[in-house]
């Protein structure tokens, strides 16, 4: 594999600010090359929709045209996380790991959507034996261990992928995601925390002081985003935000899942405010926290079919709409081809 | 192929009555065997939001459990308007014949989308050299003529098909659809009335009043739906109105395209009210009568991605959907199979 195949890994979080600022914008040639053929489909112009914006995007993103949609990829990322000790979630913490043997022979749902869609699947649990600290009491990882996840992330991205889908398992999470929300973007803790895997009444009201408790610990680092992940996030959000900036770099164009995925992406986007220009919303969630998230990132998401579940599930179903998108975009006729009036 | 493969053509219009209210109901049994399963696989329960509701929803219309979604079907109907002479769209009418060429030859949206998801696809051109009659000054079709046309998409659906996707083409049919809509629902002429092609300003207004004087010369129909279709539709209209029957007789779950494909099927739910409860919305499209049609279909669109193309390019996206609902339902592993641990 060549050099540029790959990115080199990070060794501070001041390495992560510099790839970001000095991360490669959009392709504008390959951009109006795709306007230029789109105005020349058998169609009315527009009717496509969104498809017609996808098409343009994944051509400024993968800086290319056409874009192509024949190896989308999904990476799952997954943690333990000290605070689920708190009671934060309806399954034991051991889950994350019973899933993750889940996800290794194919039960899982990610594995059922990835094989219906044709999208190549893998799935890094990371110290699953090793939770994170309880973030109401400590920083959840030391900056060696924050930035070992986001490496893991970053070197999961190589430029073959046409797309890739982003995804997490972990008891807690949403949990850490409510937090990390907050502490980037403030609000009242409620305004943040959700039912998770199920929480509902005492449970949630539970839940809810376990994130304002957490929030307000390390209220000083309020300023710093990347030193806000590193204490209220988990290795999995770590590796997804690595897996968001080395998809950047390698002009791989990338799909959010829920909440906890763009949980993990958003900090990126408070150091550079295009950092995460390359990411779709893949869909919009059940967990209130996702709307409000995506409405502060300004991300219009692809699909809203009331999903809750992770794994990269809502990511991976969106990617049916992106290969629509470049399907209509390089295989159609133009007018002058197929021989139809213009208007 | 045996006799119940197939329906029978009808001779009147009381012969389609008779059809819907004498259609079969959801199989029960095969919803139960679906909710049964569901609830035990490996994620939390309703964290697949509606992909649950999809997976029962064709267990239920399928009439089998588990459901499959192996041989999804694409219809495509063609017609030609009388009322297009009044100017009421962007293109002259020779593109629907022109569109039917490039159907046939492979080079349109629903080409590409029925290709990039597996969906098999055929497109029927109703006697394009004969358009209806311009409905502003007599009946669209006589009712030979209807019920030829609404037998034709009764023909076109067998049971091999999984689901049946419906599409049409047909210069001048927003039109139609929108004459149809009203007259079948009431409101103003303006809150049916839509840009189409790409109608605006003073043209949408003359479309508009196009729409508000053929409502007015049949009002003396507004109390028969299926002798509304006749006055108001078209053939490509009569025929998605066949296939819809005879999708439910033959246990096919259908998918409905935008507002033309909605507006055809409506006047079914009005005959019976559960005459459409074997549809899905597949979308909701950007022609601003398809959502207030939806509204009063009570029909949740699955997709919302700005289309406003027709040719069955929402309900084919849609079918994505379903394939992943069933792929999860039929694939996922079990709690007890995956010694994953319930909350």
């Amino acid at each position: 594999m060549e050099a540029s195949m790959v990115v080199d890994e990070v060794e501070s979080l001041e390495d992560i600010r510099r790839l970001l600022v000095g991360a490669p914008g959009p392709d504008l040639d390959a951009g109006e090359q795709a306007d230029r053929r789109e105005a020349q489909l058998t169609k009315p112009p527009g009717s496509l929709g969104r498809l017609e914006d996808l098409a343009r995007w994944l051509s400024l993103w993968q800086g290319r045209h056409p874009p192509t949609m024949d190896r989308p990829a999904a990476r799952l990322f997954a943690g333990n996380h000290g605070v689920a000790r708190q009671g934060v979630s309806a399954f034991p913490a051991a889950v994350t790991a019973q899933m993750v043997s889940n996800f290794l022979a194919g039960g899982a749902a990610i594995n059922q959507l990835c094989r219906a869609l044709s999208v190549s699947f893998s799935a890094d649990a990371i110290e699953l034996d090793r939770p994170t600290a309880d973030f109401t009491e400590a920083a959840a990882m030391t900056e060696a261990e924050f930035l070992a996840a986001f490496n893991r992330g970053m070197v999961s991205v190589d430029r073959t992928m046409d797309v890739l889908a982003l995804g997490e398992m972990g008891i807690g999470n949403t949990t850490a995601a409510a937090a990390l929300a907050c502490g980037l973007f403030g609000g009242a803790a409620a305004d943040w925390t959700g039912p998770g895997t199920g929480l509902v009444g005492a449970e949630l009201a539970h839940k809810t002081k376990v994130v304002e408790r957490a929030v307000a610990r390390h209220r000083d680092a309020a300023g710093d985003p990347l030193e806000l992940m590193r204490r209220l996030g988990g290795r999995e959000l770590a590796a997804i935000a690595g897996a968001v900036t080395a998809a950047r770099l390698l002009r791989v164009p990338v799909v959010l899942d829920g909440f906890i995925c763009t949980a993990a992406a958003a900090p990126l986007g408070l150091v550079d405010p295009g950092a995460l220009d390359h990411c779709q919303a893949g869909h919009v969630s059940a967990e209130p926290g996702h709307r409000r998230l995506l409405s502060v990132l300004n991300k219009e998401p692809l699909l809203n079919l009331g999903l809750r579940l992770g794994e990269g599930s809502g990511a991976v179903l969106a990617i049916a709409v992106l290969r629509a998108a470049v399907a209509c975009h390089t295989g159609m006729a133009t007018f002058a081809e197929a021989g139809v009036a213009t208007p």
